[in-house]
């Protein structure tokens, strides 16, 4: 039951809009935000669902929709609209469970209420060795009808190690 | 699985750490979207439990741990010292799953890191007719053992309709 995170989220979100002058910056702030829980989810995330490493981008795109929005969630997006190159794909979410009961009133016309997720899922698979770009393209709290979320691959992070250490 | 929450809502006492000059401050804040968060959870709650009008406090105290914790929380907290009066009991919470990977630094030793646990529990009790006070005494952070949570009956609140309605 996500009844009380859902709330929760809601809480920090108004907390946010309390606390900065416009929308931008709490679209900013959630992102960053998610961006460290990403950062700290990756390692839960690795060790209960002992994925091993993905060999290309789709597989990524699996393990994130199938596995990771299932296990942390509760819901599984679909994988749609792939670019030609395979370096960008969209997660349609049929239902989010962050906006239940959310209304955008007026004046936040601009918030990306959710934005939270698109820093959970840059910092987490950064953490992978993989640059992503991760937005909000649609939103049912906009009144689209779905919600979409964008990723699109930059580059794979190599490790740098130290001179001489291996 | 928990660990999106317990983060997001680490994220939540961050930012009013950030926000309030003192840790009394962030108590009260956090209690207090605690209370909003429980007035609106416990719809949800009798929705789902199916669970009646309680007859009495000990009925209550175990609707809250055996039903209500398990739903939102995952865990089951015992319940222990109960007052002579029976007005009076503790909830030990053996896990807190709001505080895995929480330290309490230094400078927030004062911190009730998971007040808005006793907000939820004042918040859905009121709307329930029942006025509680609820307040952490013992916690795993400040270094005891287990958590307990202590609440205490305060009255019936009646349903006071307004004069000439029924």
């Amino acid at each position: 039951n996500s009844e009380l995170f859902t709330l929760t989220y809601g809480a920090l979100v108004t907390q946010l809009c309390k606390d900065y002058e416009n929308d931008e910056d709490v679209n900013k702030q959630l992102d960053k935000m998610g961006y460290n829980i990403g950062v700290r989810l990756i390692e839960d995330f690795l060790a209960r669902s002992n994925v091993g490493r993905c060999h290309d981008f789709r597989e990524t795109a699996d393990v994130i929709a199938k596995i990771a929005f299932k296990m942390y969630l509760g819901i599984t997006p679909s994988i749609t609209n792939w670019s030609p190159g395979g370096d960008e794909f969209s997660l349609i979410l049929e239902n989010n469970p962050l906006v239940d009961f959310v209304e955008l009133p007026d004046n936040h016309s601009t918030l990306i209420y959710s934005n939270l997720l698109c820093g959970v899922l840059r910092g987490a698979l950064e953490m992978v060795q993989m640059a992503v770009d991760v937005k909000f393209v649609q939103d049912t709290l906009k009144g689209d009808s779905v919600t979409e979320i964008r990723m699109k691959f930059i580059r794979r992070i190599e490790d740098n190690l130290p001179a001489g250490e291996e």
